[in-house]
């Protein structure tokens, strides 16, 4: 096989459905954000093999609010499976049956008190499609409204407002880590290099100022 | 608690370790390449509650192959969680005791035939934390030489070569959903506006032609 050959303008498309061949799968654990199955089956080489597969009840929703100055909240929390800190944008689950812009106006509302005129959806992904069918959305929220925030039980949340700059340089010190906010913040980055945000605000995100 | 005060040049420390207070962990699964817990304890509000976390045996390696033209090679295969196909860049898992870099040109070879002289880390990310403990790094590779692919045998993949600004539009339009991949994009794109790389390798990847 070789490394491609490049695209000639024609659509490819892929080649075939699910290459496995299922025999079973058992339910292992569930509880209220994932459950957890196990399948067995032959492999597309032929060969007997099993796969792992966790469901999320939830869809991943991140929010990355932006005020008109060029700054944005950052929400900072104990993240339990890796045991350590993470600064984030403001993040949360919404169940499939809810449209992802309800979950979005929810979790902002809830984790910093803002609340925004403006919302648009910036990105749908994938999130970590080799064990989990966890799938997130962004958006993007202007025209903000400060409030009072009242995060769940679960939470211990830190706020933090940083210049876009500032947050991107994050990304590169390591010091933001978590992929949906490394993904809103690069996306962002790119629609304002090519000019699909207000000229004020691209402006006012690309001015490198020191925070 | 209001939306965060501005920086103000002094670094704020994260407040607090962990918040929960936890009584018991229980194993619940276990295969090759994850395993599952159940935690139980109080929450930062001091009442009941439980955490199931995903620990992964591998950490996912992505590797974005840039050919001097600007194009790059996509893998495309059938993922099973999300029961779809889905555009990549050559990932795989490496265990935590090897060099990130080893694990990133084995599997390069493997999935794409490709070598390459020119190798540098462009990004670490947490990929979801809210229930997994699952790291990734991703790799520049430049310098690219052909060969012979020789994926495992539970792959069953498909190769495609295209122009950088074309895989960009695929974020877009949701062609590309992985999370690995649009980071690696999305940050090379960065690289490539703020002169991070080459600057023959900056002009390929920025020159808006057709595929």
């Amino acid at each position: 096989m070789a490394s491609g050959s490049e695209d000639s303008g024609a659509k490819t498309d892929p080649p075939t459905g699910d290459p496995w061949h299922w025999e079973s799968e058992r339910h292992i654990y569930e509880n209220s954000w994932i459950s957890v199955f196990e399948r067995r089956g032959r492999k597309p080489d032929g060969t007997p093999g099993l796969y792992g597969i966790v469901r999320f009840r939830n869809r991943a929703i991140g929010v990355i609010a932006l005020f008109a100055d060029g700054s944005l909240t950052l929400v900072g929390q104990f993240r339990v499976p890796l045991d350590r800190w993470s600064w984030e944008i403001p993040e949360g689950g919404g169940p499939p049956d809810e449209p992802p812009l309800t979950a979005a106006q929810r979790e902002l509302a809830e984790e910093t008190g803002l609340s925004a005129t403006q919302w648009r959806e910036i990105l749908r992904t994938d999130i970590s499609n080799s064990v989990t069918d966890e799938t997130g959305v962004v958006f993007l929220a202007t025209g903000l409204a400060e409030g009072i925030a009242h995060p769940e039980g679960s939470e211990h949340l830190s706020l933090r407002r940083v210049h876009f700059p500032t947050a991107l340089a994050m990304i590169d010190t390591g010091e933001i880590r978590d992929a949906l906010t490394q993904l809103a913040l690069l996306r962002v980055y790119r629609m304002a290099m090519t000019g699909e945000l207000p000229p004020e605000l691209c402006a006012a995100l690309l001015d490198q100022r020191d925070d």
